[in-house]
């Protein structure tokens, strides 16, 4: 037995998201169906976590388990690819330990979200960005960035899952902000994040940049157990998994 | 009367090119019918040239005769991009002299020449970049685009439109290679390009990069008037009109 470990690239608007689902239109639906083309047998491929629908891949990792020596690594690639929707690539595969897994092993991750701030969305962005007309506050939204970077509960920024003895407490990292143009990109990185808690958080930062919340309403959030939760989600479209760090 | 200029952007992807067709889905047709929705008459919208189907724009030029002070300039804005479909953007807009012609007024020109330089074709620049997978020398790239720069007779790097007693010599100011990981752009600056010009300079680079042609083989189509016609033209989508000089 083989273990790869794949590093994926996908437009999410083509899926229903990563995981495998009953209309079999996740990507990893697609990933397992070329490999049960290839080996004539299924196998079950294991993402490092989850993306929503519409949520776009340029660094996703997986791992899956093959028959020793069927194929040399560098082949695998192109005979995937070969099977692929051409909205799915496989980026990189090579051959990893047995101890290797894409989500137990995964010690940070990377998710980048693109605003486009002009009264008019470029067409060419349509899918791609989360188009936010008016004006925008950087120095604002830079604010609120710094105050959600670091180890906090983030009870408030997270969509429940039905699992409330799991802990909320997450340690970001770093949250970037850069303007070029019309396009603000923020880039998250951190040691895992929430159901939701990426695009809960870009959404917040916006929305300080809009002058509808601030710092201090963002810090209370953070710190007092009983605050509401974010009631603000950004779009899917304007999300992507960029990295998973081992 | 008012003559406005506007700045446009679309995705060549969704039109049959700039050129009103009969089909009604050039772009031209789309911004005339957007303008005839708010004013309840025709008008004729003259582009600063024709782009083929498949060929985006972030930066076309185009001017339109309408009613004085039938809108404020920035009101117009807002009130096309209610009437168009989001796959056309009018960017910027606004009122220039009767004797500006988008056309016949235009100084330069720029466009840009997206390639994809890998194995795998990257599921986000599909339908946005020309797909080249393969080794590429920059180098020979470069050297290529150096011979193709400055005034010369393009008449092998132009497809016929049977008006044989035009000029077909241009003068190219500027092309510029980029590379940043898998993406090579090639932008082009010039006084005016002939038919296809642009796409089939991007192919002859490429070919070039590839070792299937010469720097010395350009130069001959270049000043042999009896030479062939390159019959390479670059794919439409890799290809954006990025700007008009005036």
């Amino acid at each position: 037995m083989t273990r790869l470990h794949l590093i994926l690239g996908y437009d999410g608007r083509s899926f229903s998201g990563w995981q495998s689902q009953p209309d079999k239109n996740g990507v990893q639906d697609h990933v397992e169906k070329a490999f049960a083309a290839i080996l004539g047998k299924r196998v079950v491929v294991h993402g490092s976590g989850r993306t929503d629908a519409g949520v776009h891949a340029s660094g996703q990792s997986a791992h899956v388990d093959v028959p020793a020596e069927r194929l040399a690594p560098d082949r695998w690639r192109a005979a995937l690819n070969g099977h692929l929707p051409p909205e799915i690539r496989v980026k990189r595969i090579h051959v990893v330990n047995e101890s290797f897994h894409a989500r137990f092993s995964a010690k940070s991750k990377q998710y980048r979200y693109r605003i486009f701030n002009e009264s008019w969305l470029d067409p060419l962005e349509i899918g791609r960005a989360w188009h936010v007309p008016g004006g925008l506050d950087v120095t604002a939204m830079e604010e609120a960035a710094e105050v959600l970077t670091g180890r906090h509960d983030f009870r408030a920024f997270a969509a429940n899952r039905g699992k409330p003895e799991e802990t909320t407490v997450r340690d970001v990292w770093k949250i970037a902000l850069r303007k070029q143009g019309a396009v603000i990109t923020l880039t998250f990185e951190g040691e895992g994040f929430l159901y939701k808690m990426v695009r809960m958080l870009a959404a917040t930062i916006v929305r300080a940049g809009q002058g509808k919340t601030s710092a201090d309403e963002i810090r209370r959030l953070l710190t007092d157990p009983s605050a509401k939760k974010s009631s603000h989600t950004a779009p899917a479209e304007g999300l992507y998994l960029i990295g998973v760090g081992y």
